[in-house]
């Protein structure tokens, strides 16, 4: 990264700094979804963030000595202590992080920022601050929904946010294997951009790719939309290179190996706490050819979920599979109002975007969504997008296949537009949420996994457990779901929550995360399938991996990181 | 397991206790491969196993009180300290394991075999090791050829084998998941039948999967030879229950999961060290309706390696895909010799196999091979087979595809036999390396794993080693190889070594193996794909996992097996 693109990010407006993307992507909300929600009663309370000058922090607390150290290893230019980048750095994207920034409370700001070039500044400022027990948390894309960048621990030690933009080149690219080295500070745009120089493409796509990092996408355990097709993150990763306070580490020497336990696995996931990922060896794939997305409505969810199972167990998952439940496709989520001035249109990620923007999504105009599904398809359906991607033929026979599985299983197709409509407003979601928030209404979406047999009672207890709790508080919560990640074994639910935000928002939304983290637990789900644990997970690791879980992650540790400096309270 | 089966299989003479499988399947080597191999100029040198009364091994040094204690933890029946019984649990089954016991050398065997029922049982009797200071080698099949069953550690400690034959029970089969639970100690065979019994299976065969059992694959990530259509085992491990001697750990509430790093991956490959696995559930696919196999020669092996790297890139993989070398090709042992009495038709394995023999294998008769392949392939040529299963029109559909691009890349089909043949004689190998010894001919295999642009540099550089290892003792080495594991990114390599034995075969293969393992090092590939490290590959374990992985496994063992009574010297 150049020092101009860094003041750019560091100092401009772009991305604001109380919520998603650039300034320019941001619109009111639509009208008929403003209007819907009235109908469901759920008011709207215009509510701006405060100016940036209004935003509270504490004064940094850094020692001129360690900033003056952590200058020599990065550059002076590279270490920033002013409000702006403080705050820009403070907590992550959830919900409740952007309720308390709008308000003005950057309490939780880091005292500074770092901004390291390579991995051995990293290996430094790792050092350095185990020396100084100075807390250190890694950043990436800063789009943590489970709070990952709040660290617990004792107040008195100054705190600095590691920033990875710098760690931004694309390495080798080792096009006979089909592996490719990624910087960990590389966001999603520009990392595709960088491959499809070469004809190449990681294919990892979830609703965070504008901001979100390679480094984050594997300490966190992304999934991506298309993960039917190309796999999770983490099973994208061939090897990483990571930083720890107390040396370097790489592993990856083959494709597959039994050379004891994958400890490659124990960083994925890791969060920040074991080490800071510098660079990931990735596979990465040939730009698809064909891309095709389609849109469909099934009956009901029960039958809808029970076709991806058909379609799992057949060996025939879509590259990108989203059943809506009722609600969510009432609800018109599934086919996102589309701005003409959005992000990806005019953002920083639109010269960097995947092919979608060529491929057959490109040719079919905006449509106005949320009343098309719901004169598409009948009522009390669900909708249904199923994406494909890769060489034509093999692109279409798997398009044909999977149309006469849903077929026969009763869905209907909806018209040409539902596929590609889907596809071009797949970033949508955040922005949306924002200019929810500028009407004070509350939005928020919380996920989990499930085997297939498992996933009813999964999702009528994630379901009720939230409805119940924000209901209780008079909130009158509109609770949506989708699966959106399909395995052999089972799938993911992603539940979304629209509701009024009440006297006190992030309390009703703590208690309901509560209640629906019991119900996962209760019903035999994992407590995150692609958003990390962070801190708000951390209350049901224990119930996720068991008590030895927790004591082997202690002792991992202890081994790598003796200080305690990294991301205190995150995994253990 | 009943007390019956017990009995036949610690007292009875099946299997044989100096090799693989029981006596009615062993038949003196085929003249033509005699022959072979004296025009090779490895002379043959008759040599019988001691008889069993004239094995060497120490008093057994279990203190009555323990053994009493262990008595009533599994029952006095089931805790064995005769000599037929610790021989049949002393090492594993490498070649130079075999040397030792056929020289009457059972030095290293356990002082008790103890057989606990269930999970409980096995945690009662770890705790008691750990208080009691007594080292626990859990046994599966036996079948470690890397030293896996020899641990190291202070020789005054009493030494118990594990023997977790009696946990044979198929659990819960839950078929809308696709997933089944297993006991631990179910031999390959028995799994297969269990499930077929519910119209499903396992899918993963390795040559050692007539003993070996399903704990055993999770401890050391085996890969069977359909590794490419149903995946590695590691890849089939769904959850997983282990004893440790801290307690009970139970993994795996999803298909996939972003709840830190995947602690799965830690327990498989442990290799005993870290705990007892006692059921793994794994997934579960419905029975072949069809299954192919072709036999191809392809005109040289770097041709042959090309024209892997492009099915697995063009997402084609057989199920089953394995390429000989040359000299692979030339000795024969792609196509191995059949004789009537082999295992599979008479042994235990014979009532339970899977569609194998009722499929379209069944229906050609035994082909002398080495001369076939000689008289079928081209000069120079390679031997190739490929396998498929699945539902019939994909199978088909495969097998054409995969057809187009061996036939555009220059291979030629060989006759209808050469696939079938192959899958007939898929278990043959172990019992052939007995006719070998029997003969005073010394056999073993390495393997390794590597990405597609190191394989060829690997492949060189283990040969060479191995050539030249051997050759300076002046041994005249015949080195094969064969890849038979297929990944996007790169591919196994699978080396057997057929010598003659010298004055000292034990030290001259050793001396071989670390020339391979620095050769597979210094080349980048992994020092297992699928044998595991044991005892043998532990020296290259920090080459492959930096120092930083060892500290890791070591605070992991510290923390799940504090007193150090698993396997010690395995993996840390």
């Amino acid at each position: 990264m150049t020092s101009t693109d860094e003041a750019r990010r560091i100092g401009s407006t772009e991305p604001v700094w109380w919520g998603w993307g650039p300034a320019s992507a941001h619109e009111p909300l639509p009208d008929e979804v403003r209007e819907l929600l009235a109908r469901l009663g759920i008011p709207a309370r215009p509510t701006a963030p405060v100016p940036l000058d209004e935003v509270r922090l504490p004064p940094a607390r850094l020692p001129a000595a360690v900033r003056d150290a952590l200058a020599t290893i990065v550059g002076s230019g590279h270490v920033h202590m002013h409000d702006e980048a403080r705050i820009r750095h403070c907590r992550g994207r959830s919900t409740t992080d952007l309720l308390r920034l709008r308000a003005g409370d950057a309490w939780a700001a880091p005292d500074a920022i770092v901004l390291p070039a390579d991995h051995d500044e990293v290996l430094a400022v790792l050092r350095l601050a185990s020396r100084e027990r100075i807390v250190v948390v890694p950043f990436g894309g800063g789009t943590s929904v489970v709070g990952g960048l709040e660290p617990a621990g004792p107040a008195e030690r100054p705190v600095v946010a590691l920033d990875l933009a710098r760690l931004d080149a694309l390495g080798r690219v080792d096009r006979e294997s089909g592996t490719a080295e990624l910087g960990a500070g590389l966001r999603g745009p520009r990392a595709e951009a960088l491959l499809a120089e070469h004809g190449l493409t990681l294919g990892h796509i979830p609703q965070s790719w504008e901001y979100a990092t390679i480094g984050g996408f594997a300490a966190t355990r992304s999934s991506g939309q298309a993960s039917a097709g190309y796999g999770r993150f983490d099973d994208l990763v061939v090897g990483l290179r990571v930083a720890t306070p107390v040396g370097s580490w790489e592993l990856g020497r083959a494709p597959a190996s039994a050379a004891g336990p994958d400890l490659r696995e124990l960083l994925l996931g890791s969060e920040g706490a074991f080490g800071v990922i510098t660079q990931v060896v990735a596979r990465v794939r040939p730009l698809p050819a064909r891309r095709i997305f389609e849109g469909w409505s099934v009956p009901d969810f029960a039958t809808g979920t029970r076709l991806l199972r058909t379609l799992a167990a057949g060996d025939l998952r879509p590259t990108v599979c989203r059943l809506s439940d009722e609600t969510e496709t009432v609800g018109g989520l599934a086919r996102p109002p589309r701005p003409t001035g959005r992000a990806a249109a005019t953002g920083p990620a639109a010269e960097t975007r995947p092919a979608a923007e060529t491929g057959p999504a490109a040719e079919t105009g905006p449509v106005a969504v949320t009343g098309a599904v719901a004169a598409d398809g009948p009522p009390g359906g669900c909708h249904l997008v199923t994406g494909y991607e890769g060489s034509g033929p093999a692109v279409e026979r798997h398009t044909a296949e999977v149309a006469g599985v849903l077929l026969a299983g009763g869905a209907r197709r909806l018209d040409a537009a539902a596929g590609p409509d889907w596809e071009r407003g797949r970033f949508r979601a955040p922005y949306l949420r924002d200019a929810l928030l500028d009407l004070g209404i509350f939005a928020e979406t919380l996920e989990t996994a499930g085997f297939w047999a498992t996933l009813p009672a999964l999702y009528a207890g994630v379901r009720e457990a939230l409805i119940g709790s924000l209901g209780a508080a008079g909130l009158s919560p509109v609770v949506m779901c989708h699966i959106s990640h399909l395995y052999e074994t089972g799938a993911s639910l992603y539940f979304t929550v629209v509701c009024a935000q009440g006297a006190d928002p992030i309390g009703s939304w703590r208690a309901a995360k509560a209640a629906a983290g019991n119900a996962i637990v209760a019903a035999g789900g994992t407590i995150t399938h692609h958003h990390a644990v962070g801190t708000e997970h951390r209350p049901w690791l224990g119930a996720e991996i068991g008590g030895l879980g927790v004591d082997v992650l202690r002792a991992v540790k202890r081994t790598l990181d003796p200080a305690g400096i990294l991301n205190p309270g995150i995994l253990v």
